[in-house]
């Protein structure tokens, strides 16, 4: 059997902050790092051993993995970072505190933005300091593929290629593969996975810094799928997600 | 003007410990990560950016690589991990305290296997646990090619393939990029690169974390070299590991 492992980041400054973050470029909270540190333990003692690893460009995911392989003693292993994992673009909301957006546009309109499948958040503007064009990091990637906004099914079709082009095939020649990517970056590719619907999608929480376990046949078929770790643990950090972006 | 930075780890356990690490697999210090994290914060202060950078498998120079692309806000380049950037093999004296392998075998005799250039330590035996064959990492690197022990000139001979068909080359794409490596790995480079005599290359002592910036021409021709920071401290650190491995 080969398996995937997708892998949120650890808590980040602006998570804590309950800020919208998107492509901006946060670190892990201590708290975070801690958390990162307990999930590379946690694969550690179940056996794990990964072949290779894929991130964002995004610190707070590259971090995650650096301090994952650390603790699993696999500081060696191949990183492939790539943009196309990044966090859904959250537009002009970015940097905007959850809570107070939620008073000035009201719960229903937050969650909408939050969750909705079709519906992205205003874009930023050509010139927007934070449009990822005068990010040096996307400076090879063409001005067209670069999101101002996302909606949901936007994040997806941005992943999708790189998912079925490089990381699904990459398991033809290697059994264990890690991922570590964003709520939403993630949220497309299960959905993708699992086949859930574009309704169902918006009730799925994914927890921080729990290791997710897709298992696939030697055709590369879905077979199954588990969370490792403690199920109270489990329940209560998809929670602590579901309840953020609230306005009290 | 194109350059390459070449950049020892920061203290090891085995560097804290006076043992002889070569391939043992040892873990950073916290005096270690200090100063990875004080090489990265000159840099950036200097106005360093790199396209992409190279280190060993080894967790001692990931980690510092890790470390100083985090302080210079550089997580997302491309990071590319290789066995022919290890440390010299240091065969049967891998464990062994320095200072007592000095008082055992001499000073003369420790000073050689430490510095010259063609005298390697006795090799370990085939089926000794240390032998790389038995490490995961290098499962895909045929047996004819793991060291068991190595003298600088076989280090160099290793090493020299990789920075003359990947490292040198990737240059002629790009304007900047870093290798975090070993104390004898960077010694071999240093050593071609400058044109360093077999004798001469025994005094040349390479401080840990501490930028040593390579300038080439738009043909990829040496044109000068510098290190990065204040010069007291340079010499300091350098005589710190000029006086390893001696019994008094």
């Amino acid at each position: 059997m080969k398996r995937i492992v997708l892998l949120r980041h650890g808590e980040s400054l602006w998570n804590k902050e309950n800020r919208f973050t998107g492509w901006t470029d946060v670190d892990l909270t201590e708290d975070g790092i801690t958390e990162a540190a307990r999930a590379g333990r946690l694969m550690r003692e179940e056996g794990y051993r990964f072949d290779s690893a894929y991130t964002s460009v995004l610190k707070r995911a590259v971090r995650t993995l650096d301090v994952v392989l650390g603790e699993m003693d696999l500081d060696w292993i191949p990183v492939i970072k790539h943009w196309r994992l990044n966090e859904k673009h959250y537009g002009v909301l970015q940097g905007l505190n959850k809570r107070e957006t939620a008073v000035k546009y009201g719960d229903g309109q937050v969650h909408e933005w939050r969750r909705s499948y079709d519906i992205a958040p205003p874009s930023l503007g050509e010139d927007d300091p934070r449009n990822p064009r005068f990010d040096p990091r996307y400076r090879y990637v063409p001005a067209a593929m670069l999101p101002r906004t996302e909606s949901l099914r936007d994040t997806v079709a941005r992943i999708l290629p790189y998912w079925n082009c490089e990381i699904l095939p990459a398991l033809a020649h290697c059994d264990d593969i890690l991922v570590v990517a964003h709520g939403n970056s993630l949220r497309g590719i299960v959905k993708h996975i699992k086949g859930i619907s574009d309704a169902d999608i918006a009730s799925l929480n994914i927890p921080t810094a729990t290791p997710w376990v897709f298992e696939f046949d030697d055709r590369l078929n879905y077979v199954r799928d588990r969370m490792l770790g403690d199920p109270d643990d489990i329940a209560r950090r998809m929670q602590a997600v579901a309840s953020q972006g609230k306005s009290n």
